[in-house]
């Protein structure tokens, strides 16, 4: 690989979880970071992207003065055929990620500086951000220092709002996305957290327990628990009505095999 | 249940997540919520419980003037009889939450106001607080009010240090304890962190991939990565090391069954 000159000075990438219960479930820390940053970047996938705009009330909030520079996102393809298996799945999105780390490598390169990048939630947690950032770092081009500052996931909101400990005495919790929850299921798991949710595929669950929260942090926020055979048509009637009130559902649930004594 | 006048007022118990990354890892509604509180409790392990002081610290930088009120932690029983069993660790443990919910009943009753609990970490990963806050709730001699404020868990520090998003595309993660370990990798997971560990139970995982992390977000902390069977012998140095020049060593560890192109 070719040396310095043309890489320019190393620059300082520090990506900070900002949580995800409103403006101020940021950390001290990552207050610190932002307020030492040159300026701050965000993915922009529309006109009028809500999580942007949040970006742009926190940095005004806690760090005034440092600027966001959007970079506008490349499309993703979304079409069923490449996505309905899982290594379909896996090579879409992996194509996704390399476009959009050569946007956001553009950006970098025509702006000098130490640079923010503020997450929702925590990197560590169905974000892409880190593997963007690492393939900016593998493809050399720029001399990129990269810190990570861990956030608030929403699974801990979840946890926080239903007063909850996410696993048995001395237990186990699995962490998994909607797509995987069958599989997840079948090899025995007991205590499981579902992010990223296309639906609520859970007819064959309806002696679990569930604690759902929709649109936490938000005005919309929405908490339910129960039996899932007892709670099921709320739950969508729920993410129906979100969806139409706030122009957007996000939602994470814990699910419970056995009631017993936890809750 | 009889009716208030011998509980007394409403009661705010407010259990806070002060992170596990030093003095900073507080969010800014954690801190809202230190300095809204009448005064703090916490539980005493000993003379010197360097936990105790860290929030004695946390509390001077972030909250100056609201005291932390120190519980006398109740003793375990530690002897193999009963706690060889996974049923007997249960057991063992519930009547320990007992003991430790009577003592913070008493200390509450003594001394009115609204309370904050910090918690190390995250109150919804392997920490008994919620548990006991719970009991002092459903004996109903006190009228409480209890919320739960989120803080970062060793297993994002962990994370955020390496880098690592904690799963694979749209993949799973489990969170256990290295006593359950085994069984965990019985059934199936491939991407595993393990926190509490007794010891390091990894001689047949040679060929799995660690990212290790000791006493992080305190002056000892260490961080190793690679292949099991190449570091293990060092992650065993390392613990002892660590034990021996702070006086106590706490670990936790992502596993990964397949090295992949995820790190």
């Amino acid at each position: 690989m070719s040396e310095a000159p043309d890489r320019g000075p190393r620059r300082r990438l520090r990506v900070v979880g900002i949580g995800s219960g409103g403006l101020d479930q940021i950390t001290v820390e990552g207050i610190d970071v932002l307020r030492a940053s040159d300026y701050a970047i965000a993915a922009v996938k529309g006109p009028d992207d809500p999580l942007v705009d949040f970006r742009r009330r926190l940095l005004a909030r806690h760090a005034p003065g440092v600027e966001l520079v959007g970079v506008t996102d490349p499309e993703r393809d979304r079409s069923s055929s490449s996505t309905s298996s899982p290594s379909g799945y896996r090579g879409v999105v992996l194509d996704w990620h390399e476009a959009r780390s050569l946007a956001w490598e553009h950006a970098l390169e025509s702006r000098p500086g130490d640079v923010a990048i503020p997450v929702w939630g925590d990197p560590a947690f169905y974000d892409s951000t880190l593997r963007i950032v690492d393939r900016i770092a593998e493809r050399g081009r720029l001399d990129v220092d990269v810190e990570v500052i861990p956030g608030i996931s929403a699974l801990q909101v979840l946890a926080a709002r239903h007063r909850l400990v996410l696993h048995e005495i001395g237990g186990t919790v699995t962490v998994t996305t909607g797509r995987r929850l069958r599989e997840v299921v079948a090899a025995g798991a007991d205590n499981v957290v579902v992010m990223l949710n296309a639906d609520l595929p859970l007819e064959d669950l309806a002696d679990w327990h569930i604690w759902w929260g929709g649109n936490l942090g938000d005005a919309g926020e929405t908490l339910v628990a129960g039996r899932v055979g007892d709670v099921l048509p709320d739950l969508r009637a729920h993410r129906d009505r979100l969806r139409a009130d706030y122009g957007w559902v996000m939602d994470v649930y814990m699910l419970r095999r056995d009631e017993g004594t936890q809750t």
